[in-house]
């Protein structure tokens, strides 16, 4: 069962920028995925599988496994965490959710705030929108770049390629010294994302997700896709794979997720630490004392 | 008087490491400068100059300055930032010591705990040891990788040209994004340390500065030796330069630094930010309800 989770990822994992085109990915695509209620069946089995990884990656404290999730407004990032990483123990397990830069960020490189967060050994971090953000917001609206205290000089016209490679840089950087980065692009079709918002104003419940900037970016559509399919065009590596995650049906998505952070971990040489001979003779000895 | 410090940069300034051999730097150099008098004399007035760039630096707030220094012990790393810096205000102003990493910071890539405390824009940020350790004290002691809780298959051979590379890839990142780096290594030698270390233990106000682990690096010297020029050769660039600055005469390495200093700063577009139409009508009216 749980190998054929494994078959839901190869489809959306791209390793390798060349000819990548966001145009040859469905956002309704469910494999051969008939009904939700499979689905979930699957993806209950694949958080067991998490989770029991998960344990293994803390008690031997090498590795550490960072998430990135990037999307439009009402892609289901934040449900995608809530619901597959829910069954993972929170002493391994960080979340951190970048919204606008605050001063004391600016005040530093683009990089700056999310390194500062990233996980430790031992643990999976989860990054709810990134410096990916600098690449794709930033790239729709680049007036903001004015606002980033930048010296003048230095905002050049190939200041995106030059903040791609700080971003390819960074992720080399990170897999050789023991960061594994798997980063998902929730890909919602512009109808899906229309009915999801106007649930959100609908349904008194989902009300507070609502915001009238989701409308307005809403607008840049067209734009976003264009920044997202060329960030993904020059991140994607083997070391740091882009996932592009069919996203139109929320129990779908998580499944793709779920079966990712599997492969991700079980890629790692992960295993509980080994005793060596004084180690196994002292836990003889207490032993001895407790009895 | 401040154009002449300035030619105490150029020999000792390394922004390529091709070719770069540190048998041709002796520690002993001291210019064409005769007395310890005349040099304290332009290194009084460098620092005010030191001082008034800060200032500019500060109130522009778009750029930082790293200031780098790295040595063997008792090469005067500590006196150096005091009596070059001490003219600064400390409000612009941030020194970091790097001693052996904390179980959180090993917990990390070994660029983190120095990243998350690079200078804010508008500050001058000094690393009293560094980054540089990870390739320095590292390579000299290649033992200290198995502390330092990696997974093993990623301490390969190559390990330190991947740990060159990331510092370079750093140091392009950190200067296309506003903050210029500058590193200084204070070039003793060995007779110069052995009177120092002497000095220490013989002068009751210094023997606080002696530890005997100085005396088993001292053993190290040549492998250091070697090290610190394999560094040099794989990090300088024009973007952030290597100073190896004769250090076997205080007053002198003093005064390189600080020439090395007010070059960084001159070399940036410094300016009091200026006033927009609104701002100074803004102003008069301030003037006036203030009259």
């Amino acid at each position: 069962m749980i190998s054929k989770i494994k078959n839901f990822i190869q489809p959306y994992k791209i390793t390798s920028g060349k000819n990548f085109r966001l145009k040859d990915f469905d956002p309704a695509d469910t494999a051969h995925l008939r009904s939700k209620e499979q689905a979930e069946e699957l993806l209950s089995q694949g958080i067991k599988r998490v989770r029991a990884l998960q344990e293994k990656l803390y008690a031997q404290d090498q590795w550490s496994l960072l998430l990135i999730f990037q999307a439009m407004d009402a892609a289901g990032k934040d449900g995608a965490i809530k619901h597959v990483m829910s069954g993972v123990n929170p002493q391994g397990c960080q979340v951190f959710s970048f919204k606008e830069p605050s001063r004391e960020e600016l005040d530093h490189d683009f990089l700056w705030r999310t390194t500062c967060r990233l996980p430790e050994r031992g643990r999976i971090g989860i990054f709810n929108r990134s410096y990916y953000e600098e690449v794709l917001t930033v790239c729709v609206h680049p007036k903001i770049l004015q606002n980033q205290k930048l010296p003048k000089k230095l905002i050049t016209k190939d200041i995106f390629g030059q903040r791609y490679e700080s971003i390819r840089d960074l992720e080399k950087h990170l897999a050789r010294n023991g960061t594994s980065v798997h980063k998902f692009f929730l890909n919602i079709s512009k109808q899906e994302q229309h009915k999801r918002l106007l649930r959100r104003l609908d349904d008194p419940c989902r009300n507070w997700k609502f915001s009238m900037a989701d409308l307005r970016e809403r607008e840049y559509w067209d734009a976003y896709m264009k920044a997202y399919e060329e960030t993904i065009r020059k991140t994607a590596t083997k070391n740091a794979p882009w996932y592009v995650v069919p996203a139109n049906n929320k129990w779908f998505s998580r499944l793709v997720i779920a079966a990712a952070v599997i492969d991700a971990l079980e890629s790692l040489d992960l295993a509980f630490p080994q005793l060596n001979a004084r180690q196994k003779k002292e836990l003889l000895s207490a032993k001895r004392s407790l009895a």
